[in-house]
């Protein structure tokens, strides 16, 4: 739209922000050139800032900006217990509930063979060596009641016992087919102590 | 999500953008960390380059990064047609048609009583200087057939018919309650012709 080249420059790179088409982009595009500069500077400094510092955790796969994340250096928390989520939004769904009080291993991702999503994609040599550290004696498997959730853990479970370690799921309080991030907290405590 | 500040910093700035909720946002700050780095050193750049460069033309007030933009630059279009659209977008739809030579003026926005936004706010001074600058000759009125575009196309119509101005509206063949960026080209096209 109109002919100011660094316009449909910053209309293409919106588009690849998911769940953004051509339409939206352009819509967002006006909206922080016409009424939020200031909104348009702020978001460029923090993907800035964001795509420069943040990494992973050494120790649990999430987001962090240090080399290990303050969930994985507290010391209060049971060393024995592990929790294997997707993603930081279901970790931060799980801690919520207070029902929880072991560590975690992010994955960031799920197995998903339709789209060509394997074990080394997910990193999950990563996930082993944490299991395997010699503290852990029980992984709680919390990925997300999805085909795609399932089929992880499945992997994920037959991998851990054939190398001796006690692997847990979540009791299916969970309905199936939600994902974790939506699903009350009550119900999540609840599958929490019932994991079987 | 996670413990890392530019991650939280980076989904308050997403937040920002139009239609984009603390869900959305924290997925596109997902996505972008962890499979589209690039991506957002991109998106940073374009914002800031957009930000710096793009200005209002002088003439049509549409987005440029020149003083005017080359629509009003073209020296073959019929000076004496003014055409006035709402956003960068309309005028767009409205040049794809072909069916239109002459000149625009773009408001960036409409007037809406119920918003706050009055004349001021949309600029209208800049429009009438334009329109009275002795060249032209008819004013088109193709603001969107919103009830808001309706009235912007009220108030803008009287002030320029009692400066003596010849004023047009587009036909009413653009079905009601419509926006102009998402009608087809014919119905834009005979919508012209058929201008009162
Ligand atoms: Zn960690
Ligand atoms: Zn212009």
């Amino acid at each position: 739209m109109a002919d100011a080249s660094s316009l449909d420059a910053l209309v293409d790179a919106l588009r690849r922000l998911p769940g953004v088409g051509v339409k939206s982009a352009s819509r967002m595009a006006f909206h922080l050139l016409q009424h939020d500069r200031e909104g348009a500077q702020l978001l460029a400094r923090a993907l800035q800032q964001a795509a420069g510092n943040v990494r992973h955790c050494e120790r649990c796969n999430t987001f962090t900006e240090a080399p290990v994340c303050n969930v994985c250096l507290d010391t209060r928390r049971d060393a024995g217990k592990l929790c294997v989520v997707e993603t930081p939004a279901d970790q931060a769904a799980l801690e919520r509930t207070g029902a929880f009080r072991g560590y975690y291993f992010v994955l960031m991702g799920k197995l998903s063979p339709l789209d060509g999503i394997g074990p080394k994609d997910i990193g999950l040599q990563k996930l082993f060596d944490r299991a395997l550290d010699g503290t852990v004696s029980e992984v709680i498997l919390a990925t997300n009641f999805t085909a795609e959730g399932e089929a992880t853990a499945h992997v994920i479970g037959e991998a851990l016992r054939q190398r001796g370690l006690n692997v847990t799921r979540l009791a299916r309080g969970v309905p199936a087919g939600s994902e974790l991030e939506y699903v009350d907290l009550g119900t999540i405590a609840h599958a929490l102590v019932d994991r079987r």
